[in-house]
Formats: C-alpha cells, sequence, structure tokens
C-alpha cells in the first residue's frame, strides 16, 4: 500500500491473510469468526490504521452514539466537574461516553494507535490539554470529530475561559484592596509548560501589576505543578526568601486554582500566621470546598463549560453550525480570605 | 412470545417485520442496513430485552472489552476517586470503560432498559449503590457479569469498607480523648436511606458510646444527604438547640464525610467558636483538601477499592477463582482538629 493514501478493508483482509466477507465480519464483531482470525484482523486493521469510513458508517445508519472523552486526570475536582457536565448533555441525547484517563503524550499515543481497533467512536472530547500536530494528523485519519473543553485548541472547536481575564479579576482584586506586594503560586501542566495560552494566568499577574505601575518582583513567584502539597512547599520557600533576604513578606498570594491555595493556606497558618489580618490569598476555580474554607476565588463555571463542549460536539456531528470558539465568563466570588493589607 | 421466555433474534426480526439476515446485520452494525430499518430493529430489541447470546459472543471470540461503570454521582470526590482506581485496572486489561451516571431507582430503570441495545458490555461496576431485585433480574437476563464496588451488595462480588469499624474508629478516638458530648452528622442517600448497611457509621455511633457507658442524646444528631451545605445547617442546628435547652455544647462532631466536616466546620467557625480548642471534629474518606485543613479522619483508601473491583471483575469474566467479598482496611489519620476537652 503506497504510504498516505487510505488503507482499504482489501488492504486489511490482505494483511490477515482472510476474505474480504471475513474481514468485514470480525471488523464488525458478527459471529462466526475464530477468536484467532479475529484476533488477526483487528491487529492488521490496527496496523495499517484502517478505519470504516464514516460515510459508509452513516449510510448504514450506522452513527456509534459513542464519544471517547479523554482526561489527563479522573480525581481532580475539575475534571470531575467537566465530565459531570459533559456526561448530562451526552446521556440526553442517548449518547455513550467511553472514560480514557491519558497521562501525558506518551499515554496519548498509545490511545491513538488503539483508536481504531475500537473504532466506532463518533467523535473525541479533549478535555484540557492540547492536541499536537502528529495527534491531529492522525484523529483526521481516523475520521473523528474532535472538540476541546477546558483549554483553547485552536484547531478544534472548542470551549474555554479567557485564563488572562480570570487570572486578571484576582490580581485587580488584590490591587483594588491597596495590596501591592503580591505573591503568585503558578501551576502549569509538566508536560506542557507553555498551554494554556503560555498561562495566561501568568500574564494576567505580569499585565496587571505593570498596569498599576507596581514592579513585579519575581522572588515572590513559584512555579509548580497543580498539586497542592508543592503550593505549600512553594509557599513556604517565598516565605523563607522574604526572611532570608530582609525583605517584607508578601501581603497577599494569587494562586492558579484553589487547590493550590489550599496548600499555600495550610503554610501559611502553620507559621502563626492569620488570613486575611497577615496574608490574603485568592485562588481560581470555586472548588465546592472553598465556600466552606472562605476562600475568595474566581468562579470559572467547569460544568457549564463541559456541557457546552458537549453540545457543541452534537451539532458538529449533526452538521448544524456551531461556533468555533466560546469562552465561557468567570466571576470574582469575594470572601473572607481576603482583606485590605493592615500595613 | 410466552412471557419469561428468552427472546431470540427471530422474535426480534418478527417484531420489527424485517428478515432474520436484516435483524442479525442491523444489531450488528453492518453495513446496507437502511437507517431507519436499523432504528426499528434496534427498538424491537430494545422492546423485547433481546442480548445477543454471551454464549453465541464467546464462540465469536468476540468479548466486547467493555465494562459500563454505573455512578450515581461524577463530580464528587468519592466517585472520581473510584472510577480512577477502577480505570487504573481496566485500561492496563485493555478493556474500555463507559461511564453512567445514574442519579437515583428511575435514572437506572432507563439505563437498564437501553443497555440491550447497546449489547456489547461485558459487564457493569455498580459503584456504591444497592442493586434491587428487580434490577438484579433484569442484569441476570442480559446475560452481563456484575461487581459491586464502594458498598456491600451480598448478591454480587463486591468490594467495600466495614462502615461501622471506620465509624467507631473515628468515635473512639474521640472518646479516648475524653470526649462524652459527642455530636453526629450522619450522611444518607435519601433514595436508598438505609443503605449500606443500614448505615454502619450511625450504628457504630450508638454502639461506641454504649460500650464507654456515655447515654446517647439524639439531640445531638442530624441526619442529612451527603451535602456540605446541609452539614453546615445541620451543625447550627445542633448547637441551637443546646443553647435553647440550656444544655452544654457538644466537645466534639462525628461526621460521616470530610465534605460533611468541613461543612460543620465553617458553622463553627462562623460562631466565633475554635477548633480543637471548643469543638473537635472528625471525619471519614481521607479527602486531599483534609490534610490541608488539617481535619482528623478515617482513610478509606477509596481508589484502591476500585482497583480491586476492577481485578475482581477481570478475574470473573476469566473464569479465574475470585473472593466474593474484600473489605478494605479503614485507618485513623490524626492531625489537629482533635483533641482532649477543655473542660
Amino acid at each position: 500500500m503506497p504510504s498516505g493514501s487510505t488503507p482499504s478493508l482489501n488492504d486489511v483482509a490482505q494483511a490477515a491473510g482472510v476474505s474480504l466477507a471475513t474481514a468485514s465480519r470480525a471488523l464488525n464483531g458478527a459471529y462466526g469468526v475464530a477468536p484467532a482470525t479475529r484476533a488477526r484482523v483487528l491487529e492488521a486493521a490496527s496496523q495499517l490504521d484502517y478505519v470504516a469510513s464514516p460515510e459508509a458508517q452513516r449510510l448504514a445508519g450506522g452513527a456509534a452514539r459513542r464519544v471517547a472523552l479523554v482526561v489527563p486526570h479522573i480525581n481532580r475536582w475539575f475534571f470531575g466537574e467537566m465530565v459531570s457536565g459533559i456526561e448530562r448533555v451526552l446521556s440526553r441525547a442517548n449518547m455513550d461516553l467511553l472514560l480514557y484517563h491519558v497521562d501525558g503524550p506518551e499515554d496519548r499515543a498509545t490511545f491513538l494507535t488503539r483508536l481504531p481497533a475500537r473504532r466506532k467512536v463518533d467523535a473525541v472530547i479533549a478535555v484540557a490539554f492540547p492536541v499536537d500536530a502528529a495527534e491531529q494528523k492522525r484523529l483526521e485519519l481516523l475520521g473523528v470529530q474532535v472538540v476541546a473543553a477546558g483549554g483553547q485548541t485552536a484547531d478544534y472547536p472548542n470551549v474555554h475561559i479567557d485564563d488572562c481575564a480570570a487570572g486578571r479579576q484576582a490580581v485587580q482584586h488584590l490591587l483594588d484592596l491597596g495590596h501591592r506586594r503580591i505573591a503568585m503560586i503558578a501551576g502549569t501542566d509538566p508536560h506542557h509548560p507553555d498551554w494554556p495560552d503560555a498561562s495566561g494566568r501568568s500574564r494576567a499577574w505580569h499585565e496587571a501589576l505593570r498596569d498599576a505601575g507596581v514592579a513585579a518582583d519575581g522572588n515572590l513567584v513559584r512555579n509548580i505543578t497543580w498539586v497542592g502539597t508543592e503550593a505549600a512547599a512553594a509557599m513556604d520557600s517565598i516565605l523563607d526568601g522574604c526572611a532570608e533576604r530582609g525583605e517584607p513578606m508578601p501581603t497577599a498570594v494569587f494562586a492558579h486554582s484553589d487547590e493550590l491555595a489550599y496548600g499555600a493556606t495550610q503554610a501559611i497558618v502553620r507559621r502563626g500566621l492569620r488570613i486575611p489580618e497577615d496574608i490574603s490569598i485568592v485562588g481560581i476555580d470555586d472548588h465546592p470546598v472553598s465556600s466552606f474554607v472562605d476562600l475568595t476565588t474566581v468562579n470559572q463555571q467547569v460544568a457549564l463549560q463541559g456541557e457546552l463542549a458537549a453540545q457543541l460536539l452534537l451539532d458538529t456531528l449533526a452538521g448544524r453550525p456551531a461556533k468555533h470558539e466560546t469562552v465561557v465568563e468567570t466571576t470574582l466570588v469575594e470572601r473572607s480570605s481576603t482583606a485590605p493589607p493592615a500595613r
């Protein structure tokens, strides 16, 4: 088969050493195909990147009504909330949802390699990770629709927040209260340090300070992964650093997520400092626990992002006109973790 | 078709008014069946509870390698953690995971009604809800394996904690610290108030107090759903009640989950009371946020419960001997939210 051309069922049958009919029956899960034969055909189909033509599938009325949801984390709040929004819309449309946890680029490559054998997926929703060029090429070959949720991926219809705007809501709130010495605990995905948007949330801190005429102090910034324990260590390191250099402590902290804010809060409280009297803190998310610990934050309507992404997918699959990019509003939620600085 | 007998492909073909071959092709998603015809066949199959014989499926080498995961909540920590454990094991076994959010018994009935049309599911994992007799009958008819995770369901292989033992670890910890006036904020599923285990966690409170020779005071107990905001209201109601009756406040609170403990904590702190100086509080879960807010709790290894349930399922599907019931250990995690009573 010439490289670059799309493999046919015939190519699969030849590679597996079976008749066209047998290849078809094996791929369609029909009865009367021996397990070993079926395995050989699936293997050949997978190696050749064979996918049943979506055209043919439509003719047979055979939309699979199945969506693959690809998430880098399952047990973190943001992803659970996103999945719940997506599931709500898809289940109402009688679509099934296949959940794939893919940890990073290598995991995703494995996932995409196996996708053809699973064939009957109409679409993929990529939750909060960028789809690289090789992955895009492969998805195109597979003929599945792709929608991105919770992060900008310009190549696909997508739903997300404006990370820079959300960050500015948080930092501007601290500036408005009178804070000038504002630390930042920045979350990054170790697999994609420059995504989303070369960290719009970090950019927000720089821009808001600049616009307020406040010099940005790099000593008050730590870049970590999205893990609360790292935030506690980062907070300690910022405060220790100030003490060592004989500089004043920050009077406020901007954390890129609520979970990072919880970690930073623990470090602050364990040093005998009070929130907000000694240090104010603001996050981004509006995690349900934040209302209980009275954390000021920026609500980003995660379940709504999921619902809109699922709706976007249904529209795309149905050939209805769909907006390429949807930006969901974020809102500052003021609670008692922020107050004017004491000094 | 006589009621009670298993429908055949012939019954489906007759009901749909098509040939046997067409019915087979439609059900197997093969090409060459008009969409309207296919829809009619699927509808007939669904109405008749028709399922391709698992025997035939095995002969065709056609284990679907698909597991339906049925959860009553997606966006709560417990379920995300459970799903992540299950997914880890199933994906390693190259099994796909279909996620179904079913809110209560009616939703589950709908889910089970639709399951035949989806046919190719080898098994169902029921996460933290009881499967009633009618549902059991239907699942048996469908010929799928069932495993229960996160709750005792004696009829199926299951993985769970001993709720009463976990509750006793929490309450005994408070008793050992010297507390005698111990409130309880009890979580129940509104759809299944007597499940799991007629609330082993509530039973634990009664038994531990009784064994310590402490009279149980019903005024210190509130039964609510598993929602933190309700816990805040319940805590307020307990404290208001004590004030109105001129009785001493409880010196400690046992919350059935960490999220309920967060709600209760908020109510306590908002009244200007201190934890643990005025009131100690203990939960069950070891939610990741609990380490940041220093909540004493009972760790219940939720992801491990999920992994073991998935492993149990793989063993059952492969015909390997599998333990019917697995009880996962729970451990008290002492943090700073509990201390001896001041008075």
